[in-house]
């Protein structure tokens, strides 16, 4: 199985316009790239839930998601339920999956 | 009408077994004495979307928030969509709405 071991250590790049989104083979791919069990979503979302000990450290994995998130100009969705935080990716501009968001769950996941 | 305009000087304390939620009488004053407005789903839940001029201005509130669920004891849920926050306040422990979920509301609104 092909696995990208350097996710991250890659950036977000703007997709131009026109890009397609990744289909199923290459979401299963990038799937196995990832060290968390991601729920997919019609291969256009993945989502995790990520859980802490307390509010206030899901509010500092949130704020470290934020960090990221701008850093890589790509905003996952956060929907924070106490101590638990759900972080959905997406692509909008493509309405799919693209490489951003494996490289962004990437860095997510190495952070929590 | 009747308005508590002192809702923010308030602090929450927890509700004792067997508390009634609010009914929807109770509810409607309450909402009456909030500055925005807020959605009331089936009197068990208050919401409302805040925007902002920024991701990270989005993250500030966030944080604000998050500071003043810990010192009250209280946490809503928090959904947040790039610029956009939703905040939703119940009181789990009675299936409903108590005081505490409208003094949050309104010390939520003065930190906006």
């Amino acid at each position: 199985m092909w696995r990208d071991f350097n996710l991250a250590q890659k950036h977000c790049t703007p997709c131009e316009i026109g890009t397609a989104p990744l289909d199923h083979a290459d979401v299963l791919r990038f799937l196995e790239s990832l060290a968390l069990s991601w729920q997919v979503v019609n291969d256009a979302i993945i989502s995790h839930e990520f859980r802490f000990p307390s509010y206030m450290e899901a509010m500092l994995f949130v704020n470290d998601v934020a960090a990221i998130a701008e850093e890589e100009g790509h905003h996952p969705d956060l929907a924070i339920r106490f101590n638990r935080v759900v972080v959905e990716l997406t692509t909008h501009s493509i309405h799919g999956l693209s490489d951003n968001d494996f490289i962004l769950a990437r860095k997510i996941e190495l952070s929590y």
